[in-house]
């Protein structure tokens, strides 16, 4: 049987696209500064994300907890983080308001002109573990173009689970054959290519800052190992 | 209290954003011309969409038929009406061809422009019965730039029910009176607004052929009435 031909390309978004922790650090930073507090903001913003956010989708996800967004998952670690970095007393306006820095991470130098290569040749859409409208906001503060926006709120479930997979490939009309998964994280893709689809990794060195171990090494296993969003255009054929 | 500024544009798409009777005819006069078959293409049309579209969500709303995507509908009454129509002969490519006819509707000349202006100024998202794949291949025949694909396939519910509604603004992350829905049917504002969404309409003198009687006349019981997309982004202060 023939290969099916790749008719969409369905982004991972956290690290894949957008650099969250400069744009988290930069926002927790600026807050901090009009309360006169000092902190230590990287390790808030790795705090945030891997034991608020990445922690709470693998205890829903092996269901010792509900079904929750994104955005209601990071709510619930801030407001655990905020005393322990001096800024218990933030009202409910600036909380809320630092909680959607989720909404507004900038993309890496390369992702918007990389993805408008991909578009003009391929459906691309996200899926992501963010909530729809964190990633609406998210594309309209960073300049993406997205065909669709599918997330885990929408497929049911969190990406590992093989459904995220093949319901985003089915909301798109698609085979899973026929959609590429692309992200900077292997469990990510590896999880995709069990679900049926295949697999595009675009290593991305500074997700988790300059001082971190990263598996940055190609993987034969991909249908594809690129350098950032242009080389994949160039890989996949676009002009 | 006061009322909440509107942050959000969503669109019924079908006869609102592109003329499906004039595409629809088109492509169906022009696999009749491959095969040698002549017909009433506006018939045709007109019979696909209401007594088959229109008819078949009906039936769904009041809980007479299971729910099927729009796909699903189409396909369903064109296998009916093929053979009365001389194309009982057609297989299952050109079928499956015909019957996505549906993602392949041309705008009408306002809608790519005024929506660009639109989205500069507020979120733009669809909030139609169509399908996400069905929308996404449009909006991409088109050159229709959304922000967000929302469907009766995401919020579980086909308009009118208000479900559909206050489904699509809170997937938004917003409160219903912050979307404003935009129609060129007044049914679908009017349950839009008992669903405490802004109601914008936009007639479409043409969506029913030049033959048809249609209710184009203003109604003050909307928040906006608007001669075309340009016209609403006039209204609405977009640059």
């Amino acid at each position: 049987m023939a290969v099916p031909a790749v008719r969409a390309l369905t982004f991972d978004v956290f690290g894949t696209v957008v650099d969250w922790r400069s744009s988290v650090i930069r926002e927790a930073a600026a807050i901090a500064a009009t309360t006169g507090v000092s902190g230590d903001w990287p390790a808030f913003a790795d705090e945030w994300r891997y034991d608020g956010y990445i922690a709470g989708i693998g205890r829903i996800n092996r269901g010792e907890a509900p079904m929750a967004t994104a955005d209601a998952i990071h709510r619930a670690k801030l407001d655990e983080m905020l005393p322990r970095y001096g800024l218990g007393a933030l009202g409910e306006a600036a909380r809320d308001h630092l909680n959607r820095a989720w909404h507004r991470l900038d993309p890496w130098p390369d992702s918007v002109a990389g993805l408008a290569r991909l578009r003009a040749g391929y459906i691309v859409s996200t899926l992501s573990n963010g909530n729809v409208s964190l990633l609406v906001n998210m594309a309209r503060h960073a300049g993406l173009t997205w065909d669709c926006i599918l997330s885990a709120e929408l497929t049911g479930a969190f990406k590992p689970v093989p459904r995220c997979y093949t319901e985003g490939a089915r909301l798109l009309g698609l085979a899973p054959g026929e959609v590429m998964m692309v992200a900077a994280h292997k469990n990510d893709l590896r999880a995709a290519a069990k679900a049926g689809l295949r697999t595009a990794f675009v290593p991305r060195p500074l997700e988790a800052g300059p001082h971190r171990d990263v598996d940055l090494s190609p993987d034969l296993g991909f249908d594809i190992n690129a350098a950032d969003f242009h080389d994949l255009a160039t890989q996949l054929g676009c002009a």
